[in-house]
Parts: structure tokens; sequence; C-alpha cells
């Protein structure tokens, strides 16, 4: 009977023992506290919330630490269901040593002492990590892996598009480093603090803290911003292209096979 | 004479009783008349203006209201002509529950009544929504359908981008408050705080109201800065890719139906 | 002879008389003569720069002046060469009192006598509409069709877009209006004024001249600003899609034309 | 001996004597140190960088110089190597005289005789050019003539885009001059300096050191916002078909290819 149950605990624990790639229940509840838990350690960096519902603050913690606790003892009780020939404690510390095994630990820990670790509200960001795990698997896990793909196979244009970038970077703050530098010198006294005003610039971003004020300048950086579009515009044509192809293949894969069902 | 002058009304008003799918006389001159109450009701909100031309303002509310409230009563009396067995009466109610009947009815008391209603002023902008109901039929409704169609065919392409947004914003504004909240409290003293200037980045809004100022800070802005060209390019992409995917599927449609056909 | 020499003039004046679509060398000179003159009426507007060189610039326009009348008087004078059964004057009659002759007119009279015209300054930028005139013909103005009709194919993807665009603008508008109208009556007190804030917001610019500043109204722009990104990403991944459509077919064609005529 | 060296020297320097377009382990190793030495000529012209570790930047200078010498020198006594007709030494002189022999040339003096040279830290900038020449073969230089054949197939359609884009900053400029110059004479005063404005609005950067205050000129600016949109949305739509269809075309080539060879 325990078996039945270890059996059990482990299928809703562990996503890839189901075949239809859909999440199971137990998941689908872990992912929402993750999510909740998340915006608890997001909330709680907030000096006047965190002091004003300090019980309600160390309460959840606690909490979602109780239930990682739980949900990390059922893991490593349970992952001796895996298949493979190895003993049970071996499959057991084969967990624990992994990636996701440690991931899972290190959130237990900072939920539950927090004194322990050094930067603990930071450090409970990491359960946002955990979502990856929880849905690695299903059709969300598969999108991002065509994505992914498809990203990939275009990764020498995204590579060259990305090296005229950053020449573009260092030009444009070289240019208005000298244009500018010497009525500005806080600003664009050099070309590493140039550079500040010219990955604002070329990203569109434009927050106006530093912005040139000489003729010569403003013409320079007219130039620069101009051509800040082409630096979204080369990404954004590639990736659209990428996606556009794969979409393409995968409806002639779909139909090829069924001319050759038929 | 009555019940053929209530079948032209009904036939006039619900487009859906044409089969060409273009929208009637009635309902284009209804749209205009939203479209001007609506601007009324923008203007109106701008203190100045309402005081100045007081009487014009209260005129034409009075008309849009009046206009509103006897297309409202033509509804519900022709409404009698739909088809279906149910009696005349039914179909009134039937109508007037439905959400289109309830918001028909909603504009036609905020207009008439501004003073029964808390908020009239905004209340009003309500009538906006009556567009989406007038123009329900027709090639615009169908250019809709199909955007919203391809869109939600890459549902989770979009979802798993949507989520490496959400992740980049959230340790964005993480990074942020690291570098940044002890310098400026107030805009970076914890994560929800920095996330107003994260997401204003990210977008690419760039206000400047804040931003970093020591140069650790700066660097991490920059890498934000940045990665937030991809935020745009890959949800542009897809969409771009599902759009030219549709069009490409409509076309080979058409010509296999040509080839059939033959 | 004089019939040879017009017949000469009016090949090279008007391009449309040639057949391979090419700019004869007259109207590449024309154009470059347009845009030296149009950087001199925009020059010519900076009160430091007209006064030091007002010689300088009497004399060019006097001189842009003298060029466009003599090319007038010689379209006038050629245009009688066109194909058709009219007689010369009739087909004069018919150039001065075109689009294209009312705007050559206009233009010389501009330049010869700024003190006749009001706003003289402005009105010389018209010459920029003559580049639309020169050309008119070859592949500039073929790919400008193109554009045009790919853009035009989904007209109502783009309007239903456009429409989605306005009611997020207006909306976003009286969010804002409801949530900072009090705090900031000069920025957000009445929905016209909101809407300076959203079109600033939604396009990216994000000048910063006005930005929320209570809790609540900064939710709301986060909302809006991330939505701007559908706002830009839609009728990019439609205009990538028409365009990529337009490519696909012209190909098609290409191919089966080839493949009927082997 | 020599000559086995030389062949070798010269076969590990011209990457293109390489039939696998595959970069040599000498010319990744000069990519690394090109790369390492823009770093420092970057962070050269911080002063307070520059000053504190003076001797380091210096012995950098002379190792980087040093390096470079080496590399110029062994290129132009293996180029001796190079297939063709001509003497050793006159291939050595075609060497030194092309642009990539004068470039390397340049980047060894402003290395080594920083005095020599006036403006010697943005000189060092060049080296950044050499990437150029170090990466010309291999799949990121293919990455490069394919997306840059891409875009040049479809050079009109952007010169055509670029043209809009350009009157579109003329004209609103114009306007924006016509509507807020006399109230703003400092940044509105003559189309030129309204230009700074509608270039930093239309690209989105929208810096905000500059944006109308009159509700004439605002109601101006939002329109030159929103058609900003299009002047991103168009060539970025164009560049991301001309990718898609030179994929579709590179795969069709590569299926007919196949079919041919069954």
């Amino acid at each position: 009977m325990t078996a039945s149950l270890r059996r059990k605990t482990y299928r809703q624990l562990f996503a890839s023992s189901r075949t239809d790639g859909r999440l199971t229940l137990t998941n689908r509840l872990l992912i929402a506290v993750v999510l909740i838990s998340v915006i608890f350690a997001v909330l709680g960096t907030e000096a006047a919330l965190a002091s004003e519902y300090r019980d309600i603050f160390i309460a959840a913690e606690m909490t979602f630490g109780g239930v990682f606790l739980v949900e990390y003892v059922c893991r490593v009780w349970s992952v001796a269901e895996k298949e493979g020939s190895e003993t049970a404690w071996r499959k057991r510390l084969d967990f624990i040593i992994s990636p996701f095994g440690l991931l899972d630990l290190a959130v237990v820990v900072a939920s539950l002492f927090p004194l322990l670790v050094t930067g603990a509200p930071l450090f409970r960001l990491l359960r946002l990590l955990r979502l990856a795990a929880l849905m690695k698997f299903g059709r969300f896990s598969m999108a991002l892996r065509e994505l992914g793909h498809a990203i990939s196979e275009r990764r020498y244009d995204l590579f060259v598009t990305l090296a005229l970038a950053a020449s573009l970077l260092l030009f444009g703050a070289a240019a208005l480093h000298w244009a500018e530098g010497r009525v500005q010198p806080e600003a664009f006294g050099s070309i590493p603090r140039a550079m500040w005003w010219s990955i604002i610039t070329l990203t569109t971003v434009g927050y106006g803290d530093v912005s040139p004020i000489t003729p010569l300048g403003k013409i320079l950086a007219a130039m620069v911003a101009l051509s800040g579009i082409g630096l979204v515009a080369m990404p954004t044509g590639i990736i659209a292209a990428a996606f556009s192809d794969a979409m393409q293949r995968h409806r002639e894969r779909t139909v090829s096979a069924g001319q050759s069902g038929r």
C-alpha cells in the first residue's frame, strides 16, 4: 500500500511520468503557491508594507517554507519510483544533487531560515526559477523549445546584427565623446560615460538625463538615433522570418506526412 | 402595415438580418452619432470648455440621450421580428437582459440622468463599447476575428514570451533595487517601486523621472534596456509570422478550391 | 528645327515619354536643384544664418526661382508635343490647370516674389512636393505603388488595429484622468489633457514632461505602457505579413509564367 | 625549412587559404587581442582610470602595439606565399598598400607612438575595424553577406520608406516651428532647430529636453508621434519580408536540387 501511495505521489510530482504532456493537479497547485510566494517576496521588500503587516508576512513565509519543505521531502521519498536499475537511495542522492534538487533545497532554506542566508529577500526570487522546473513539461515548454530552436537556427544572422549594433554603440559613444566631451564632461567626458547615453538612445528609451546641447552634438546624436531604428528593425525582421520559416516547414511536414500516409 | 414597418425597422437596426455583411444606413448614422457623442463626452471633462459652453454641452447630451432612447425603444419594439418560435415579449425580454441590451440601457440612463449616476462623465465613455455592438457585422468584424484567430493560434508562443518578459521585468527590478536601493530609496527602495522603473524602461518609454545614477546601476540598467529590444522584437516577430501564416493558408485554400472546382 | 527641339525638350522634361522608366538627365538635374533649394529654404528659417548670409540667400532664391521659371516656360511650350488630337494651346491650358502645373507655378511665385505670398518661407517647402511629380516614373514610383498596394490590401486589418489603438488611447487617458486628475490637474485634469500623456506613452516616445506620481496612477500607466508594445507589434506584424505575401505572389506568378511559357 | 614555416604562417594569418571557411587558431587569438585592446582603448579615455592605473595602461598599449607589429611583419613576410605569378616583393607591396594593410599599419603606429598621432585615443578605435578584416571569412561573413543581399534586393522599397520618413521629419519640424516658434524660440525658432525635436520624437527616443507646450503644438506633435509608429513599422516589415523571402528561396533551391539529384 505504501508502494502504491509512493507511485501516485511520484506521478503527481514528476510530470514527465505522464505521457500526454499535461500538468498534474499537484503541479498546478504548486505553480500557484510559487507565484503567490513570489508576490509576497516582492511586496516584502517594501519597508512600509513589511512593517505594517509584519505578522502576516512572517506567517506567509513560514507557510510557504512548510509547503516547499513537505514537497521537497515527498520528492526525495517518491523519486525512488523513477525508472532505472539503481537502488532507491542512489536515485534519491541523484535527485538531491541535481540542479533542480539543489534549487528546491535552497528555496526551502531561504524561506524557513531567513537569518541564515545573507540577502534572503532577494534570494527568495529564486522561487521564480522553480517555475521553470515545474513547467518543464507540456505545451508551454514545447513552445519555448520551438522558439529557441527557430532563434538558434538564425544565430549567425543575429550575431552579425549584434556585432553591428555593438559597433554602432561604440562609434556613437566615441562621436558624442568627441563632440560634447568638453562641454559636458560629467556625461560625455569619456567613452564609457558616453556609452550610457548611446545605449539609452539606441534602445529608444531616451530618459533625457543626458542629451547633447551643442549643434554638432545634436547632428551626430540625430544620426545615431535614426540608425537606432535599424537596430530594432533588423533583429525583429530576422526573428519574424525565422518564426515564419519554422511554421512553414511545420506545415509542409504535416502536408507531406498526410500525402505519404494516403 | 405596422408589421411591415416593424420588419423594416428590425432590418435596419439589427445588421445580422442582412446577408451581404454590409452595415445598414441606420447603423452608419448611429455609429456617427456615437462617435460624436464620445467626442462631446471627452471634451466635457475639460472644465474650461464645459463651463464656457455649458448650454451647448447640456443640449448635446440631451439630444444624444434622446436619440439613444428612441433607438432603444425601437430595438425593444422591433426585436419581436427576430427568427424563433418564442413569443414577441419573450424575445424582447431576451434582448433587454442581453449584454448589448443592458449596455444600451446604461448609455441612455448615463446620458439623460447624469445626476443619477456617480462618475457620469467617465460612464459616458461606455458609448464607445456600443461601437463594438454596432460594428459586430461586416468586414471589420471579419478582419478582427481573423486577427484574433491568428493570434490565438500562437497563444502558447505569446504566453512563453510574456512569461520571459515578466521574469525580465522582475529580475531587472530586483537588480536595480539591489544596486540603487540605498542611493535612491524613493525610486528603488523596494522591488515594487523598482518595477515602475523597469516597466518604463523595458517598454522603451523612458520618461526619465527615475533613472540610475551609480555606475553599477547604469551598467545593469543598460543590460536591461538592451534586452528590452528583444521584448519588443519577440512578440512582433511571432505576430508577423502568425499573420503571414494565416494569409498563406488562405491563399493555399483558395488555390486548392480552384483546382478541385475545375 | 524648332519642332525637333520642342520634341527633345518634351522628352527630357516629361519622363513618361520614355518607355524604359528611367529618369532623364534633365529630370535628375531638376531633382538635385529642388533638393538644394529645399535645404536653402530650411536653413533660411534660422534667423542667425539668414541675416549673416543675407545676400547669399537672396541670390540663391533668385537663382532657384529663375531655374523654376525657365523650366515652367519650357514645360508649357513643349507640352504641345503630348500625344492627343487637341490643339497645342488646349494641351498647354490642360497642363497649366493640372495639379502639377499649379504646383509648379506656385513654387515659381513663392521663390521670385516672396513679398507677395504670406508665410513664404513655409510655402517654399512645397518644392518638396515637386519631387513627387519629378519622380513619378521609374522604379521608385513602382516600389511606392507596390508598398501602397500591399498595405491597401490589408486595410481592414490595419483599420481594426487603429480602432483598437484609438480605444486604448482613450481608455488609458480616462483611467489616468480618474487616478491622477486631482493630484496633477494641469496634466490630467481632463481627458483631452490626459490624451497628450497617453499618446506620448503608447507611442513609447515618453518625454517625461508629464508622468503619474501616485501608486495607483503608476500601476495603471504601467499597464498602458505594456499594452503599447502590442500597439507597435500589431501593425508591424500586419505590414510585414502583407509585404511577405506580396513577394510570395510575385514569385509564384513569375514561376507559373515560366512554366506556361515552356 | 623557412619556406615551410612561411607557408604555415601564411595559412594561419590569411584565413582565405583554408577551404572549410573556419577561423584559424591564430585568427581567433588575434580577434581576442583586438577585442581586449579595444576595451583598454575605451577605458583609457576615462581620466580617473587612466591616471590611477597609468602604468598598466602604458604597458598594455605597448604590448598590444608589439603584438600588432609582430603580426604586421609576419603578414608582410608571409604574404609572398599568396597564389599568383608576381614576385614576392610585388605581393608584399600589394598587401602594404591594400586597405587592410594600411589599416594594420595605422593601428600599429597609433598603439606604439601615441604622441605622433593627434587624437590617438579615438584613433585606437580603428582596431575595431580590424575585426572586419579578421572575420572576413567563415560563417559570420556569410551571414552578413546574406543579410546585405536580402536588404539590397529591397533597396527601392527601403529608399521609398526613407524618402517618406524624411518628408515626415521635415513637415513635422515645419509644423512645430509654425505652432511653437514664437513661444519657444530656443527650441522651435527655425526649422533646423525643430528638426532636432522631430528626429528625437519620430525615432521614439523622446529625451524630453524639448517638447511642445501650447495646445496646438501638442495636437500636431501627437500626430507626428503617432505617424512615428509607421516610421518604425514600415522598414521592419520590409526587412522581415525580405529575410523571409530569402529563406523561402533558399529552401526551394535546396528542395529542387534534391529532386533533380534523385
